[in-house]
């Protein structure tokens, strides 16, 4: 046990996309420190084997725990949470959440058809990661590859007309998949970090082309809730730790702008390569300047 | 010098988007054995920096090279032969061409007013490899990123109302930045592999839009007839060798389907990693099925 009692998290991503999750955490966890890895030199993971994920997935993890310190691991990144979170589990001493189950049980609570659309890149639609989540909690789950939206959040088109004709495409393309299996979602999962960002104009076009009823669940903000209630359990249940629950404390509100940039300055970010783009766009994902962010070799 | 007289040509991409240079090479020469690389186990080349493109496309020339008996390399990646050129010239033993100054040369070819516009990735731009080259060759390029037309043509969107309007709002840009500096382009730059597939769409946009009098040139092609000029000027030089000219010959003309597919079957394609997505969508780029792709490791 440390002198120190402030915990570290540490946040996974195969990019900096997992920056989304992060804002969450330190909205539901302002008095955190948060080390995040972004391992841009490997990047995407989607179009990798389960192997391959699983193996980077690993390296990560163990450089947040054995070089700087994590004691908890959130995997901001639902491809490798898809494909590699037992191995992670596995992998590491520490506990690890990913982000897919938090999302499946947002939607259970949200859903009051059972029926969820879900939205994410081509692999974690692939893995099914999702469907099944939602199978185990009761819910049925019909999901779509959208590649387009995670280039167009990076163009910075998320306030866009050709933005909203795409997830027009894609949403009209889920409905007709829904009907044909005589479904009535209710529900859609924002299933990749990239698409928080485009929430809003996920929300106008439901209410232009309707369905209108249809509530969208965000897995990076149901990731950070889960994350505060566990970390929150395990910290108050350990005799002698519960003075460490002060640190997790959130009143829930959203933080002003000062507060949110004295929160920022307890997150350290590391990438394995090309920290330009990094830097550039991480800080529209985080919500405040990621600060500088440094290179790491993590071999490959 | 082997017995075998067909000349056996190594392509290197970092995905499979340089299956379109392959497929220009087949029709300039139709006789040759070919042998593609696709290294997508580390893709995208675009977000890395140049010290580790270098080391992947020399790693990757290497096992062409050696385990694969290319006696000539093409580098058919924008952003390797940008970054990468000289390390991989100096790293292996053969001849060596990439695409960036093919390109320029056809567009000095085909441009009156000297102006050049040129479209690619962020990091080909990033580089200004074009404009660079476009510079020694005494013309004038102007480069934009437009980095949602790969991801447009991996969705297969290649004749769509959306795609075409991202390409008019991409050229729209590229036309400010010419008249603000008082610059009359004639000639646009396809300068990324994947671009040959939207060729009719990005026509059809500046007939639609203008302006109508821009020649579209594209890298494969061009890369292509250099690469046939090349190798014939090399091998009818070299005493002893002139019999192997007959194996590059070519009538220029496009084959009939079933020539095609009998050309087809002289090439063999690797890849790093995940070759399901390389199968399903390598055959659109390379006009013919790519034959199974076989699974290579390079380490990393």
């Amino acid at each position: 046990v440390k002198a120190d009692t402030t915990p570290t998290i540490g946040v996974f991503d195969s990019g900096f996309g997992g920056l989304t999750v992060l804002r969450a955490l330190l909205q539901q966890m302002p008095h955190a420190r948060y080390v995040f890895l972004g391992d841009t030199a490997r990047l995407p993971y989607g179009s990798k084997s389960r192997r391959t994920i699983a193996k980077y997935a690993a390296e990560s993890a163990q450089f947040l725990i054995n070089e700087q310190g994590a004691e908890y691991l959130v995997i901001a990144c639902n491809t490798a949470s898809a494909l590699a979170l037992d191995a992670i589990q596995e992998a590491v001493p520490v506990p690890v959440l990913g982000v897919i189950e938090p999302g499946a049980q947002a939607a259970r609570a949200a859903s009051q058809t059972g029926d969820v659309l879900v939205i994410a890149t081509d692999a974690t639609v692939q893995s099914h990661a999702y469907a099944n989540a939602c199978k185990a909690l009761g819910l049925h789950g019909i999901e779509r590859a959208c590649p387009l939206l995670v280039p167009l959040v990076e163009e910075g088109w998320t306030d866009n007309a050709v933005t909203a004709e795409v997830i027009r495409i894609y949403l009209d393309q889920l409905q007709a998949d829904a009907a044909a299996e005589n479904l009535h979602p209710d529900t859609l999962v924002l299933g990749c970090t990239h698409y928080p960002l485009l929430r809003p104009l996920i929300e106008k076009v439901l209410i232009e082309h309707g369905p209108k009823e249809i509530r969208v669940i965000d897995s990076a903000e149901a990731t950070a809730e889960r994350a505060a209630k566990l970390f929150h359990q395990q910290n108050s249940g350990a005799p002698g730790r519960g003075h460490r629950e002060a640190n997790f404390a959130s009143r829930g509100e959203d933080p002003d702008s000062q507060t949110r940039e004295a929160n920022c300055a307890q997150v350290h970010c590391f990438a394995t390569d090309s920290v330009e783009k990094f830097e550039r766009l991480g800080s529209r994902f985080l919500g405040c300047p990621t600060g500088p962010v440094e290179l790491v070799d993590l071999g490959g």
